[in-house]
C-alpha cells in the first residue's frame, strides 16, 4: 500500500526509511493520549500515519517524521494496523460508519475509553466492515506511556494480537485477557475502580486531617503505609468471593456496621460531607439485614448487585 | 496501693511476683480488643486488673495471672494505669460518671472507638475526677496487637504519656499525635477513611469481574499492583493540599469527570450499583462548576467541605 502524501509529512517519513519489523500504523486521535501513542510508535521505528480532526495537531509528530493526512479515511487506508483514540466511543462509532472499502482487512485496535457494551457493538460494527477488532484499556497516564510501569489490556480477536504484539509493546507491556471485546475495557474499568476508591479515601483522610490544620502532609506517611498494608487483604478477599466463604474473626459486617456512625458523626462535626460513610452504611445494612452480620468485609462484593 | 482480692486471681498476679519496670495495670472491657491489651500486658510482665461487664469473660485472663475484679471502680482504684476498651464512649462515660475517689491521680488510657468531639468531652469528664486522659486510636486488629505492625496514635496529657509509653509499648508502636485529646480519634479516622475508601474500590472491582465469570483472584494481582502504584500519589496530593496549588497535567478534574459517566454506565450494564461513582460525579461536578476544571484530584479534598 502506498502512505498518501502530506503537505507537512517530512521526507523522512517515506515507508523506505523504516527499520526491518517496522509495521504501517496509523493513529486516529491525537489528544495527549493519542499523541504519547503515535510518538512512542516513531520511537520504536514504526512506519506512522496520524490522523486528528484539527489538522493543527498532526504538526509535532509531522515534524518526527508521521504522515499527517487530512481525513480518517485516509489513515485507515494508510496502515495495516490503526489505532483509535479519540474522545469517546460515539467517536469512534462515527468514524467507523463512515468508512467504505478501506476498513477491510485492517486491524482496528480500539484504545478510546469506554464501557464493555460500548466495545462490544464496535466489534460488531468492525466485523461488518471486514475489519479485524481488538479493544484495548489503557493502564498508565499519557506520560507513562512507553515507560517501565505502563501497559494495555486487549481483548477481541487473539489472533490479531498475536500479529501485533510486538509492534504494540511500542506503548509498555500488553496483555491479552479474552476474545470477548469487552473485557479489555471491563478489567480497565475494574482497576480504575479501585484506583478511584482508593483516591476517594486518601483524600477524605487529607480532608479530615486539615479540618484541625493538621498538614496533609503529616498523615500522608502513616496514611499510606495503613492502606498499603490493607492492600495485601485484597487477595484474602477474592479468594472468599470466589469461594463464597466469608466467615471471618477479623472484622465482620457487624463490627464495621457499628463503626462506621463514629465517621459519619465525625465528618459531620468536622463540616465534611459525609455522603460516602453513609452510602457504606446502607452496604452493611443490607449485608446485616441478610443475615451476613458475622461475615467479612469481602461479602460487600455481592452486596453491590441490584 | 494494694491490688483487690478476687475469687478468680491466681497466686502468681500478686504484685510482689512482678518484674522490675512493670507497672500496676488495669483494663476495663473485655472483647476481643480489650482481652488482646490485657493479655499484652501479661505478657509484658505487667501487674494486671480487669474488669467486665459480665464477669465470665476475665476468666481466661484471670487463669494467667490477671486479678479479675467484680466493679469498674475496684478496677480503676486497683492500678495507677487504667486502661478502657469499652463497646462505645457512651459506656465509658458512664464508668466516668459513676467513680468517685478512685479516679484521682490515675492516668486514663481510653482506646474505645470514638469521635475526636467525644474525647474532648471525656477528657473534661476525667479532669473533672482528677484524673490524667490520653486518647488512643488502635491501628490494629485485635490478632495484630503486640505485634511488629500494629501502632496506638495517643492524644492528650503528653506529660502521663511519657511516664507510660514503656508500658504502652507492649501493645505496639506509640505515637502521640497531639495535646488536644481528639487528635488521636481524628487520626485513626483519617487513615481508616483511606482503608475504607481503597476496601469500597477494591470490592466494587471484584463484583465488576465477577459480573463476566471471571475469578476476583485473577484481577487480585493486577489490581493490587495498580492501587498500590496510584497509592505513590498520595504525597504529592497532600502537597497540593497543603500548598493550595492543584494545578496538573497529569488527570484533571475535566478528564475525570470526561470518565466517569463511563463508570456508572457500565455499573448499570453489569447489575452493579452505581451509587459510589455517582456521589464521585456529584464531587466532580462541583469542582468544575467552581471553575477547579484544569486542577488535579487533589482539589477534591476541598471539595468535600459542605
Amino acid at each position: 500500500m502506498s502512505a498518501p502524501v502530506s503537505p507537512s509529512a517530512s521526507p523522512s517519513s517515506s515507508p523506505s526509511s523504516s527499520s526491518p519489523g517496522s509495521v504501517s500504523v496509523s493513529v486516529l486521535g491525537l489528544g495527549m493520549m493519542g499523541s504519547a501513542l503515535a510518538s512512542a510508535l516513531l520511537d520504536a521505528g514504526h512506519r506512522v500515519t496520524v490522523w486528528n480532526r484539527t489538522f493543527a495537531r498532526t504538526g509535532p509528530l509531522a515534524d518526527r517524521g508521521a504522515v499527517a493526512v487530512r481525513t480518517a479515511a485516509e489513515a485507515v487506508a494508510a496502515s495495516e494496523l490503526v489505532i483509535l483514540c479519540l474522545l469517546d466511543n460515539g467517536n469512534v462509532r462515527e468514524v467507523l460508519d463512515s468508512l467504505g472499502e478501506e476498513a477491510a482487512g485492517r486491524t482496528l485496535v480500539n484504545l478510546t475509553n469506554g464501557t464493555p457494551r460500548q466495545a462490544r457493538d464496535l466489534a460488531v460494527r468492525a466485523a461488518g466492515r471486514g475489519a479485524r477488532y481488538l479493544d484495548g484499556g489503557i493502564m498508565a497516564v499519557p506520560q507513562m506511556i512507553a515507560g517501565p510501569a505502563a501497559y494495555v489490556f486487549y481483548s477481541g480477536d487473539e489472533k490479531a494480537f498475536g500479529e501485533y504484539e510486538s509492534a504494540l509493546a511500542a506503548f509498555g507491556g500488553a496483555q491479552f485477557v479474552g476474545a470477548d471485546a469487552g473485557f479489555a475495557a471491563l478489567y480497565d474499568i475494574a482497576l480504575l475502580t479501585g484506583m478511584y476508591g482508593m483516591v476517594v479515601g486518601v483524600l477524605q483522610a487529607f480532608a479530615l486531617a486539615r479540618t484541625e490544620n493538621i498538614p496533609a502532609t503529616e498523615v500522608a506517611g502513616p496514611l499510606t503505609d495503613w492502606v498499603g498494608a490493607m492492600l495485601t487483604g485484597a487477595r484474602p478477599w477474592a479468594e472468599a468471593i470466589d469461594s463464597g466463604e466469608h466467615l471471618t474473626d477479623v472484622s465482620s459486617l457487624a463490627v464495621n456496621h457499628a463503626a462506621v456512625p463514629n465517621f459519619v458523626e465525625t465528618f459531620r462535626d468536622q463540616g465534611l460531607d459525609p455522603a460516602f460513610f453513609e452510602q457504606l452504611q446502607k452496604l452493611l445494612e443490607r449485608g446485616i439485614e441478610r443475615g451476613h452480620g458475622a461475615d467479612g468485609l469481602s461479602r460487600l462484593a455481592d452486596l453491590l448487585k441490584k
